[in-house]
């Protein structure tokens, strides 16, 4: 699989724009009722327009056989080779909430538990509390000072939480306190190797803390710490690619992950229109634009096979008003499929077009999993999208002499 | 290419079951007067039927261009990346006749050949004598000593047999004695490195010792020594994978290969209506199993093209019963294509499919190699196999958060 820095002197800079619209959840699979899968059973008349008039094609997120999380399936389609790059589920978390994570920082996901007068664990989600009450506990738990690092706590929902460790020489390489079964009191931290030891004892410190400050509580009144994880260091993409790139995103992680990836992030509105208008009134300052469509994915985790075809035709109607700006190069692509069937994400291929002056159409009546087999592309790993995108848009010199 | 313990962490022990048909030397090419390939012309009601409630595609065994023997065949489909992972011909030799290889030990293939008064090579071949006037002769062999470490014979076919040497500190690091050509000497064993001293000196005794034994015989009277190999180390399927893999199959060489990928390999007839009874028996006991077909590839092999047709032909009507035992995940696959027009293995991609009750069919309606390039899972690397079925299985958490 490429990844992003091995081409780096063939990227040119040049004020050709490409658009990059990623519909998360994308692929599915056919319904057994009917043999067709959502894109197929969705009335996309904009989308299927464009597939006529476009390159088409199917990417792999990763590998065949291999379902992504939300952080491969992005860096891929972002030119990132994802078995290289690793976001840990602490960062993950914390991005899903728009908690800032500067290059040091080590943040975990948290959840409450509950123990007996032993100590022991009775319930690993403490009763799966709602928000309304692990907010406050968070907020007690926010004011947990530890000498020589500034502690964080940030509520997620219900029974989970995100905490953050700022500080000099703080590392991931500490093991997890959830010992993942009751009956057995919640694990101290360990490093995992020497220079991480100090955060190990300070992580120590701030359990028996919060220990003590939870005594009380009836069901909340312990916690489990896992994934410890620091951001990433990746190429940025607007060095690499020589460009200016933006994100516009309705939710937290996909801003983070974009944030990641050395993107600027627009900020916008809750809707997916509000991210289009967002795009047109900023177009002129950007040549590259990642702009994010959440819904599709939710409804396949659902697994509610209607919801996500609905989800997909709510999209296709806001497709001319990305045209109008006339990109140089539009790029329709998903993070994985998400199969309402499965109702998970899955390692599926994922339909991909791309429209630019040099694309015609081959054939492709539509935009769905079997049509697109078909198409010019043919079936590539997503870490080719950025490679094409860019050489359609003129950003790209041959390889070699 | 992946290599399998590259994605380790995403492997979970289910109760759910994966049947691996390896049809050796599946695919082919089309018959000149026909236009169709052997899988094309023969009548395969049951793969047909299979293919069209599958998920279809074509694997490549090591890379586009590259025809490989059966150990790359195999172990990329048991998702050992092929380049990475070489079973030395000695090895593979010895396994093909069933010689135990122990890690340490250090097996070559041996040619009988003729030598003149002076020593000179006038037939490597030793006049391919029968394997009656050889067995004998490697008997004779079998008994020579060595002091230091253990010395063993074995025939194999006309002029060809294997020797063994068992002990400490043996080294596969040493150079052969075929010089590749007659009027020349056989010549002397090197070390290649320090550490291959020893073993130089033992097999350069065991020639000398040979070739007085022999110089009586009018044709065999000497030997050649070639592909010096160790068993190599695999890390083995079960540990990797977290199942209980076995492995059914009536030719040695697939034993062997399978226990190299650590399965269990389990007894059976000669038939291959005996490995799928044998199977049926031995099914409560294992969550993995590769079954393997032997006919086809050795009809391929001496250009017989409707002889390859009836091989498949008389596989199909065996497809049911594997389909009887309802396994979660049901592949067929081949190690690589043995086209009847070549005589002998390719590089073409080969014909693959996967049933579970994920894939309902996607229009291929039969099972070769024009049908399965129109499939869903594209054309993927051999590799990638065993990660489509265990994820299909269910048996592979998603990669990253």
């Amino acid at each position: 699989m490429i990844d992003i820095e091995e081409l780096r002197d063939c990227y040119i800079n040049t004020p050709s724009k490409i658009v990059l619209l990623v519909v998360d959840g994308l692929g599915g699979l056919a319904h057994p009722d009917t043999g067709k899968s959502e894109l197929e059973t969705a009335n996309t008349p904009n989308l299927d327009a464009l597939a006529q008039v476009s390159a088409c094609g199917l990417t792999t997120p990763v590998l065949p056989g291999v379902a992504p999380g939300s952080g491969p399936g992005h860096l891929a389609l972002f030119g990132y080779d994802p078995l290289k790059h690793i976001i840990g589920r602490g960062a993950l978390e914390a991005l899903g909430i728009d908690v800032e994570l500067k290059p040091g920082d080590v943040a975990a996901r948290g959840n409450f538990c509950t123990v007996d007068s032993d100590g022991l664990l009775v319930d690993r989600r403490a009763g799966r509390i709602p928000t309304e009450l692990s907010a406050p506990i968070c907020e007690r738990l926010d004011r947990i000072e530890i000498e020589g690092v500034q502690v964080d706590v940030f509520p997620v929902q219900d029974y989970r939480f995100v905490l953050r460790l700022r500080g000099e020489r703080l590392s991931e390489s500490v093991t997890e306190t959830d010992p993942q079964r009751e009956g057995v009191p919640a694990l101290p931290v360990r490093a995992l190797n020497a220079g991480a030891q100090r955060t190990a004892e300070l992580v120590n410190q701030f359990v028996a803390k919060a220990a003590q400050l939870m005594s009380e509580e009836e069901r909340a009144n312990m916690l489990l710490l896992r994934g410890f994880a620091q951001m990433p260091s990746l190429p940025p993409m607007g060095e690499v690619y020589r460009m200016n790139p933006a994100a516009i995103a309705a939710y937290p992680m996909y801003r983070g992950l974009a944030t990641v990836a050395g993107m600027k992030v627009i900020p916008t509105g809750r809707q997916f229109s509000d991210e289009v208008e967002t795009m047109r009134q900023n177009y002129d300052a950007h040549d590259f634009f990642f702009i994010h469509y959440k819904p599709a994915d939710a409804a396949g985790e659902d697994g509610d096979f209607d919801a996500k075809v609905q989800c997909l035709e709510a999209l296709d109607p806001l497709i001319p008003a990305i045209r109008e700006l006339e990109p140089d190069v539009f790029m329709v692509a998903g993070d994985h499929a998400t199969p309402a069937i499965t109702a998970g994400h899955s390692w599926h291929p994922v339909p991909f077009m791309l429209n630019s002056w040099m694309t015609r159409g081959e054939g492709i009546p539509s935009f769905d999993e079997r049509a697109c087999r078909q198409g010019s592309i043919g079936s590539i790993p997503a870490t080719n999208v950025m490679l094409l995108g860019m050489s359609h848009a003129g950003k790209m010199a041959k390889y070699g002499p």
